[in-house]
């Protein structure tokens, strides 16, 4: 017989029974604990740390990423750990999902429909309720009641190619004409040369209508509950994406997915998370669930394909192909909305499989395919991607930036969440440091803006070279050698909120270099790709959640962007959520989304000679050709005096 | 607590428990046992005779279906009746249902197929499985796997607008073009605009392939089963439409549909056939019905609404509207057939109301909308459906002659099986009879040949007026007065097996009169209603199950067809089937068929003053205008002067 064991988790005190010997980081999912990992429990992330306060666990080879001090606090990381006993845990607050954090919900929402109609879009979405007063049957006009309903809808402007009901809407439709004396409602969906009636109703029905636009990020999932009459935003929510605990990008989401019954369990966490946002909207305004009857969403490829449960393996492995990039519509129900019971489900579509539907939203919102002149587009979230473009052509690519500004691979790396140093400041005389945090409190580690802001710094005060090493020879008492290497103090460990001190290391460095140096490149190879240089780019938008948050001028300092005039960057927000709003509301928008991606060319990165030469000459900061950011070349020499 | 009563069914013994006061017609149908009706259990037919040998029944207001010597035999019909203990119950030769029985599936079937193909058919039928050899994806031919194998059916000549697949589909699709070394077989089916993807497997797939064909008339199903590959039919079987126990005509079948469950009765019903008859070809030619992936239905309007379970009740009232007549496809699964998982059911489009699918393919297996001359075509089934026309115009109507051929509203009228009287000479001295029974037993009935020869020996002989009535002072012995009023003797008690006289009456004369002048008059005003006349018609085809025993001659004998040449008639056979056949298996024909059913224009003869007068004509032997019968006139003159 198994031998049972128990397990309390601190310190929200939750208890739950698993076998002997079971693998921790399992029963962490297992009680509904959030831990942070990055891996997925793959063992080589370091992040899922918690501390062992009673009972015995087998911790395996225990690595590298915890330090002897940890180790000697009962600090194992979750995924190396078995259970011999039963157990006491503490979640140590650096390895929790705060519940205040910032996510970008889009601009302001009252502004979203005027973006809207100055895009060109009106309320014509494809789920519509018409009213119709049907012309009753004679013995000379004795055509059927679909054929007459038909007619109606047809003299109403809605030529159908074919009209199409299922048989529970056929079998009813009959008493429906004649219970409303000949005046009903029909609730239909345009689906390109078919018109579906998904209801018809006796007289005239004036019943709410809802819609959600959805953007399902790596990261995180927004929400926008939406009245479908006039186009207001009447709500928006948003949580992180509960497939986090599964992994921090879409490659190990990819490898999870194809594990044991891992496509299932993702898919379940992102549409649970969906189905949670939506009930919480609805009930705070008051409305059921069941008035929401169209819901339009926006992803990557990776995301899209979990979200509607199919497997994207071969999206990781060269070609890297996805198996769709249009998805076709479903009803709400069959994966498990609880919505309307007809409600439909369309996907903005992907272009391949690292430029998904969020990006063809981004496109479509920034309007870039409208313009003569030629423009970049970037969306910053967990990956970057790219678009360089104008009315006439559109190339796009990937530059597999990674996590490393959201936090994965960064010692102290963490989302934009309460308790992450955000902004950065060093003195150019005694290398001190000035830092805010999320929330004002205080730090239990660093987010992207804080990890751009200490590149920044670090290098304009010569801290690290052009490489990114630490100098050790300035001689600060906060360059010290750690277990990694060298590495820099950012907080005493009084100062903190963990009871240690938080570090910036060379590793860290290293990888946030190797970040900036991929989108740079990008932006770089696309315009080579075209025979352009920057000289060519009138625009540079800067769409996604993390995008809000960026600095622009310390982003140059580090050589992520381009060493353009400040007036040619905009920030767009949210363009994948706004995007979806769009498809949702607008067919000729989305009908535009559509012809988009069909129109854009897509340029693999991985493959390319030309980026890898652009990579390798990122790989400083800001560029090995310090001609190429004037301003940045400036800006240091005027430390270099002052310090 | 309800008292349970016992009761057995003579002669198969079979036992069924009720409760007490349980109306018998009822016990009847919950013992699965058949009596006939044509009334469906309302009380106005007088078929459900039965003879109670054990126990008690109320048996109501016995009315004057039954003679006082049938009463005085146990004789109660079963609706009228109601258990009042244990019984023991006897249902007689007369109100069964026997077991060999002619019900005509076509034409030879060995020689359908090149009907079809002189009819400008070929096998290219929308349900199609294709090899294909896809080429792998490359970087450089990075489009997803749903884009590559929509371009590789294109090039296989498939050009969709719109590719359609499930997500079950979708979800393998990776796997199975990787697994089959990006070979592989896909099963499609052309929809119009779109072509859904059934089902797709690795490598190449030879497995067998096939199809159904099916007419669901009121009285009779027929099935084909066929090899989707080579258009051979391999099998053919037949049935009573189990529905029959609800009534004999759609009429009485409209009425039952909106009691109760009765909607869903008759749908199991005939649901029940064709799983019947579909599983038992299946296995008798040793093949999986799971191997069965398309069916196509023909029937008219009123059986392809219970076939999917539509309500038919404003077929029924003026101004006589169907639901639909062009239906949408179903997945088999759907309506619980049994057959392949993706099976899809198409059906052939009706007219109107009274014009339904079986015509639209009588009409395609006919030929006449091609031809320059003009023909009539008409289905002789439980009712009567006619189409004037040629490759310009189609006129059609239907003159509801009723079921009377088929034995409803005749005292000793039945289908034609076993026992039923199909043939009829009266010597024209002597007035004796000599008469043809189908399985060369004793007579227990007599089937629409036989009424037809006998109205039209009667009249030739002199023995009844050109009215109908029995001229009783001929003298003959088998000319009596009965419980209703004149009859004349077919075969004396001694012969029948029913131990009864078996009479045709003045009454069963005037239904079989009103029925063939419905039929003539149809055609009458069709014609007139194009400003033609019988001597414009190059054509008269006869299609349906009855018509294939029609006796030409005396049909127009007694004026049910007209007076022309008798090459120009031309029977088709059961035309419902062979067209659900040309469309199982051609899309071109079955494209064809929908352009019948749009092009022909209906016309409702219930309410046309020029259908009453040429109704009112035609209620005489042959028709008031002997001069439009000259071959009759010439024959009972000729028989006159033998007598």
């Amino acid at each position: 017989m198994q031998v049972k064991r128990q397990i309390t988790f601190l310190p929200d005190n939750i208890t739950v029974n698993v076998d002997d010997n079971t693998n921790l980081f399992r029963a962490v999912k297992a009680a509904g604990v959030y831990v942070l990992s990055s891996c997925g429990g793959k063992g080589n992330c370091g992040k899922c740390k918690v501390i062992i306060k009673e009972g015995d666990v087998e911790s395996g080879k225990s690595p590298s990423y915890l330090t002897s001090e940890e180790i000697g606090r009962g600090y194992v990381l979750a995924c190396h750990s078995h259970i011999e006993s039963d157990v006491v845990v503490e979640i140590p607050p650096e390895s929790r999902m705060q519940a205040k954090h910032k996510i970008a919900t889009g601009a302001k929402t009252e502004e979203i429909l005027q973006i809207m109609k100055a895009a060109g879009g009106c309320l014509d979405s494809r789920m519509m309720r018409i009213y119709l007063n049907i012309t009753p049957p004679t013995i000379d006009d004795n055509i059927s009641d679909y054929e007459r309903l038909r007619r109606a809808l047809d003299n109403a402007g809605l030529d159908a190619v074919h009209l199409h009901m299922n048989y529970q809407v056929l079998s009813k439709l009959a008493h429906v004409l004649r219970d409303g004396k000949w005046k009903v409602t029909v609730s239909c969906f345009d689906v390109g040369a078919v018109l579906e009636v998904l209801d018809i109703y006796p007289g005239e029905v004036i019943r709410q209508r809802y819609g959600a636009a959805i953007d399902i990020g790596t990261t995180t999932v927004v929400v926008y509950l939406v009245d479908m009459k006039n186009g207001h935003i009447i709500g928006t929510a948003s949580t992180y994406n509960s497939q986090v605990k599964c992994g921090d990008d879409v490659i190990t989401r990819i490898v999870y997915a194809t594990e044991r019954n891992g496509l299932t369990e993702l898919q379940d966490l992102v549409l649970g998370n969906i189905n949670t946002l939506l009930g919480d909207l609805a009930e705070k305004n008051g409305i059921s669930p069941g008035m929401i009857e169209y819901i339009v969403v926006a992803g990557n490829t990776t995301m899209t394909h979990l979200f509607y449960g199919i497997d994207p393996q071969y999206i990781r492995e060269e070609p890297y192909i996805p198996v769709a990039t249009f998805f076709p519509l479903i009803r709400g129900k069959s994966v498990g909305f609880q919505l309307d019971p007809q409600a439909l489900v369309y996907s903005m579509p992907s272009v391949a499989s690292y430029v998904g539907g969020d990006i063809t939203a981004g496109v479509l919102v920034s309007q870039i395919h409208k313009q003569e002149q030629v423009s970049l587009f970037i969306d910053v979230g967990t990956n970057g991607e790219i678009v360089l473009g104008n009315r006439d052509w559109l190339v796009t690519a990937a530059c597999s930036a990674g996590p490393a500004f959201e936090g994965s691979g960064i010692k102290f790396g963490m989302r934009a969440m309460e308790g992450a140093i955000e902004e950065v400041e060093i003195d150019a005389r005694t290398y001190e440091v000035n830092y805010r945090v999320i929330g004002d409190v205080k730090p239990i580690g660093i987010c992207g803006s804080g990890m751009i802001d200490i590149l920044a710094e670090m290098y304009l005060n010569g801290i690290i070279d052009q490489k990114g090493k630490i100098r050790e020879e300035i001689g600060s008492k906060r360059v010290r050698r750690g277990e990694n290497g060298l590495e820099y103090v950012l907080a005493w460990r009084i100062e903190s909120a963990i009871n240690k001190e938080i570090v910036i290391t060379e590793v860290d460095l290293d990888n946030l270099i190797r970040a900036k140096a991929a989108i740079y490149a990008g932006f770089a190879t696309l315009l080579s790709h075209m025979g352009m240089t920057f000289a060519d780019v009138q625009k540079l938008y800067i769409a996604g959640g993390f995008g809000r948050y960026i600095d622009v001028e310390r982003a140059i300092t580090i050589g992520m962007l381009p060493d353009l005039a400040l007036d040619k960057f905009q920030f767009l927000g949210n363009t994948s959520i706004i995007g979806a709003y769009y498809g949702l509301l607008c067919d000729r928008l989305r009908h535009e989304a559509e012809e988009i991606a069909k129109k854009m060319t897509y340029v693999e990165l991985s493959v390319s000679r030309s980026f890898m030469d652009e990579y390798m000459s990122a790989l400083f900061l800001p560029h090995t050709d310090l001609h190429a950011f004037p301003t940045v070349k400036k800006e240091f020499e005027a430390r270099k005096k002052l310090a």
